[in-house]
């Protein structure tokens, strides 16, 4: 089975070094400096021109470039294509606008770092990890079985699975909003100075505030609708509180909380049960 | 020195059990069955009845109980007494409302945890952690230095002193906003079912949601206006974003991202600097 790997940045250079863990010998494909850096670590076997005569290719580049690789290259009939975009709707609309000579699996790793490119790439990034496997109609599920055997050699220790739309509107929620919430917490003047007044809840909050511009962008614009829902839904909840806050409604604000309380509780449960 | 510790929840039992491991031999004061549990580990050296007779108390209560006990005890003339409650200035015109016999000084230990009581305590909960002490014109800087020794005793390892109002302003950022944007957070419908989506950032953002309703309304109420001032900013920098989506203006997305990794970068390197 020959495999490529386009793109090897955080996401791809750790899918590389997972599968070489596991004993496959993928090759790649980057930008000159980067290749030369995964050739004489012997994390790709060789540096590939282009996807033709591969059997499976992981494309791990940044949305717009990832759709324009999945549009105009040429891959081998039958190959199984995979991308991981943070958004999966768009992707799947841009590869089913034709036919395909290839068969398209999306996919979205759900592990990151606040930091990027092959340098922080490692083999262990996705060890326990979710990987998201979209499916559609025209989904071959072959394709998909043969991945999820690559997901579990990378070290994912939980395949989930869904439609495209699905996926688009949970990650809108657990990680685009979280992003947004990281990058406007950091902006009161308040912040100044916040050493020693803080225990950690307020680290939490702000972790990932220094998220990638020209990615984050694109990928919130490309799930524009489910993520306005539910910046909508967060400022109307976040109001509620300061209503009750400035009318000093004790009992209000206690519900409210406890309302909080009681949903983290059956969100725990809930995990604990999956 | 005879010091008391009043009330062995999980901030006083751990400041007793901190002390211990110390070498001190702190009193303490609670409910009969946690007084028993305390003796019986050895963490207390007696259970008191009344602050009379001791030369440091620490009142680790809720803040209306902390502000009662404050305000009615009879403490021996000159002895240091210090509260740990979450709010500094509605405890601070509390105290200084009379003359006191007493020496007050407001503290506010930096760490936590999701859980409470005895059987939560720890002797390392604030090693490392910073102790936030305030100070006001009627404070006496040599009860602030013998205080400070017993906090560095018990594993702090920073103290950071400031005004009441200074507390109240930073804390309503760091962690009572904090408390709010994650109790709000997890009311989306689309939590559910949300374990496979997400690989870091849902938990961050919702670790604090469960918050004891009943101490975190008074905590909140009595520092209604700095809280209220936090909330307000927040929701109009979450608007900005909302409406630059809706808009799908790119640029103007790019940039309200950008300015919160340059903001975030910004605090990082203060932080590294402190």
């Amino acid at each position: 089975m020959k495999i490529l790997i386009v793109g090897l940045g955080l996401i791809g250079g750790s899918m590389a070094k997972a599968l070489r863990r596991a004993g496959y010998a993928p090759d790649g494909s980057d930008l000159p400096a980067v290749e030369q850096a995964a050739l004489a670590q012997g994390v790709i076997g060789r540096a590939a021109r282009g996807p033709h005569g591969y059997d499976v290719v992981f494309v791990a580049l940044p949305p717009d470039a990832a759709m324009r690789y999945l549009d105009e290259e040429t891959f081998s009939a039958g190959a199984v294509v995979a991308d991981v975009c943070g958004v999966k709707g768009a992707v799947e609309r841009c590869v089913y606008a034709k036919e395909r000579a290839y068969r398209y699996v999306g996919c979205h790793p759900m592990a990151g770092k606040e930091v990027s490119g092959f340098a922080n790439a490692s083999a262990g990034l996705f060890d326990g990890a979710s990987m998201i496997v979209t499916h559609a109609p025209r989904t071959d599920p072959q394709a998909v079985s043969l991945l999820e055997g690559l997901f579990r050699a990378m070290g994912f220790g939980q395949i989930t699975r869904c439609t495209a739309a699905e996926h688009d509107a949970k990650i809108a929620y657990t990680s685009q909003l979280a992003h947004v919430v990281s990058s406007a917490y950091v902006k009161s003047g308040t912040a100044d100075g916040f050493s020693g007044f803080t225990g950690g809840s307020f680290q939490d909050m702000t972790r990932i505030a220094g998220v990638d511009e020209g990615l984050w962008e694109r990928l919130f614009l490309l799930n524009r609708e489910a993520l306005s829902a539910e910046l909508e839904t967060l400022i109307s909840n976040l109001q509620d509180y300061l209503s009750a806050l400035q009318a000093e409604d004790a009992a209000r604000l206690r519900g409210l909380l406890r309302a909080g309380r009681l949903r983290k509780e059956h969100l725990d449960r809930e995990r604990r049960i999956v």
